[in-house]
């Protein structure tokens, strides 16, 4: 009861309280881990229509030049940059995830802190430290929301990023721990984000919001803008309203114990991560009994009710929508023999051949099957029936990408999206972070070299 | 079913097909009301901590100075204006209410019309047009989810609001269906607000939100940024994720039929709009028997469970949280006699008499009583007992306040935050709106003179 009434303030206070000589030294490297997997989406990300679209309609409304917007030769605000920074990491559906809560945890926090290191000068320990404590903030207020929240339709990145990347943003302006739980309050009267607009861009406004006004939240409370004492735990606070059952335990209890961001994946492909069993069975079945697509009859699909929920959507139109759509992934997967950036296009999904392989597709929700493990079931057209129980997913926990694998994926993102970008210099100076006295150089070595002398480019609308 | 499943889009296709020759007169002339009512209340609220710390935060990340906020010497970026300007409009709680849903519905909605006015150029007829429009949408959709999704917690003016200033925008900029479908689907992405928050500065910043939010919601979309088809009527949409209960009939029956504007009622009393039946009581009570406030003994009210949920605040600590606390409005009205700006103020919730009369005070709920009315009971330490049933509170509907008490509300709400504005030339202009060509003239005659220039002023941090 204790802990119910006061989980806004108890975690303001672990925040505020947390040196970097508490971090392991295995969150510590998660950490960096965890911003170059975000550097690498969001160079990739950078080039997708969203984020040409939002900086066309809000580019005459940015404020002075200060903040390096990743892969891209605009400069922008703050703010902005962290909503278009937090949109690019995102997009492609090939960021980070925590998969008990499915929340992508970097997306909204990270840009938050970039913003600061650029505006306030940051050194790596402390860029470091405020990642690890905005994935903790964000990721425990997750979980313990989880799972009424996101089954009810909340885009769980969004709604409980906004409260990371506040979180992340205050530790680095040094708020003390009234202001922090202001901070946390202005994050809940922003917490947005509807599972309906999974498949168009509006997803993407909800991922950059929640960057974007978490910064927010901590810059008002730096200033003394006030926000509920209890706006998490409250009786008409976020836990409540936004969830069926609500455990406040999971976000004050033996913090500092453990470290939500050691729990964070990296994904092999990029899509939706409740996917990745799945195809990793399409892949292994394929291979190992050579199955042509003309040979299949029925491909049946069965796990966790998230992925019906998320993931049962036969007639996905876009590159965008086939993200999150089982049915064009099990698809790509038995007809090319991959699910990389290429089957997730515009192109590839108008491919007759993925048309007629996909009506062959079933999704079946099955509420005893761990979220992170999938049944595919073949039936040929000779009468074979194969089957598969994927238990450990690539990019799972259980099968965690390693450094090397991870370094291979950041590479080909970058190569792909922002070839001018010094991609294996950024790689090694990420890896060493906790040296660096001032990160700004190194956010900055994120876009192009020809703009990296920060001088504002004015727009006309 | 039919309805279920396209609320959002007949909605789009309303808006877009709208003619200003099918409102009525009657509506034309609300509207002007609204707008008047709107510009008075942000006249004064502009000068209040919460508008003087977001622009402290916020002002280093301000684009250029295209927009006027108003009543101050800043201007700022068209959407950092949309943002203060809801923030001022709404934080004294002296703005305008829909009493069914308790919607404050020009705070969002004018912000938005009033920026594109400066940005684009926009006439009377149009501005007019697009405030009814954004009003429409965001009542319609405030009524599909009432009462279910106020009471689990939502502030309605703020998760609506989005919507109504989305639909204001989308009109000006001349959207067709689908752009304004997608403005929709951006507006949902960003709906949020807690009433854990009222009482505290993050209020204003879901209000401030919606403005800003529905205004960039619609500029995205007209680039082609996607949202959701049936981004409120989906499965996971706004109506099914944020109520209990949900009507979609009440967003697209009917359209054109009658107007929402048509119940927006405007507030006598700078406070919580179910607190208007409570306060005319005590004053009723107060004149009719000579009531001192040494006399009392104990006041009850008793009211809609919302009387309850939103003010049974005894302990209110400052001017802020006053204005939605029952015990602090009977205080003052017994002691003063009247329930103005200057009674909720921080030096007011400090006065020793105020905090012992606030004691005597009890708040019960009562769902048989409508929330436009009220009882108060009054029992004196003489053993006398007063009674009265407040049926018809001063500002609802019932009875509305005269173009004439407009007028002069919003010239004591100008002279008191805005000395240097003209408002009476602001006001006679308001009247006149319809036959305005260009209104970005009188929106810049709602700052002080000497900034109505435009420059741009820089500022540094």
């Amino acid at each position: 009861m204790q802990t119910e009434l006061t989980a806004t303030r108890q975690l303001a206070q672990f925040v505020v309280d947390s040196q970097w000589r508490d971090l392991p030294a295995e969150v510590r490297h998660e950490a960096k881990r965890t911003i170059l997997n975000f550097v690498g989406t969001a160079l990739c990300g950078c080039r997708d229509e969203a984020v040409e679209l939002a900086i066309r309609a809000l580019n005459p409304f940015f404020g002075p030049a200060h903040a390096t917007v990743i892969g891209r030769s605009e400069r922008a605000d703050a703010l902005s940059t962290a909503f278009l920074n937090a949109v690019s990491a995102n997009v492609l559906e090939f960021d980070d995830t925590q998969l008990e809560t499915v929340i992508h945890p970097a997306a909204p926090v990270v840009p938050a802190a970039f913003a600061l290191a650029e505006l306030r000068g940051v050194s790596g320990q402390e860029l470091l430290h405020a990642v690890v404590l905005g994935v903790e903030a964000e990721c425990r207020i997750g979980k313990a929301v989880t799972p009424s929240h996101y089954r009810r339709g909340w885009h769980i990145t969004s709604t409980c990023g906004v409260f990371g990347a506040a979180t992340a943003a205050g530790k680095l302006l040094g708020l003390d721990r009234k202001q922090m739980v202001w901070a946390l309050g202005n994050a809940a009267a922003q917490s947005a984000g509807l599972i309906e607009n999974l498949g168009s861009m509006a997803k993407s406004v909800s991922v950059g919001n929640a960057a974007r006004n978490g910064l927010a939240a901590a810059l008002l409370a730096e200033k003394g803008f006030t926000g509920a004492d209890q706006a998490i735990e409250g009786t008409y606070g976020f836990g409540r309203v936004m969830s069926e059952a609500v455990d406040f335990g999971k976000i004050s209890n033996a913090l500092g114990d453990s470290w939500e961001i050691s729990s964070n994946a990296y994904k092999p492909y990029p899509c939706g991560v409740v996917l990745f069993p799945v195809i990793d069975g399409c892949l292994e079945l394929r291979e190992r009994h050579r199955l042509a697509a003309a040979r299949i009859a029925q491909i049946r699909v069965r796990g966790h009710p998230l992925l019906r929920i998320r993931t049962d959507r036969p007639d996905a139109g876009t590159g965008r929508e086939a993200k999150v759509s089982a049915q064009h992934s099990v698809a790509v997967a038995f007809l090319y023999g991959d699910a990389g950036l290429a089957r997730y296009t515009d192109a590839c999904v108008a491919e007759p051949g993925v048309l007629a392989l996909r009506q062959k597709v079933k999704v079946e929700e099955d509420p005893t099957v761990p979220v992170e493990t999938a049944f595919v079931t073949v039936e040929t057209t000779d009468g074979h029936r194969f089957q598969i129980h994927v238990t450990e997913a690539r990019g799972t926990m259980a099968r965690p990408m390693s450094d090397a694998e991870l370094e291979a994926k950041v590479s080909c993102l970058a190569d792909h999206g922002s070839p001018t970008v010094e991609a294996s210099g950024l790689i090694s100076t990420i890896w060493k972070l906790e040296d660096e006295r001032n990160v700004a150089a190194i956010v900055r070595m994120s876009a192009p070299p020809s703009t990296s002398s920060g001088a504002a480019d004015r727009k006309s609308f």
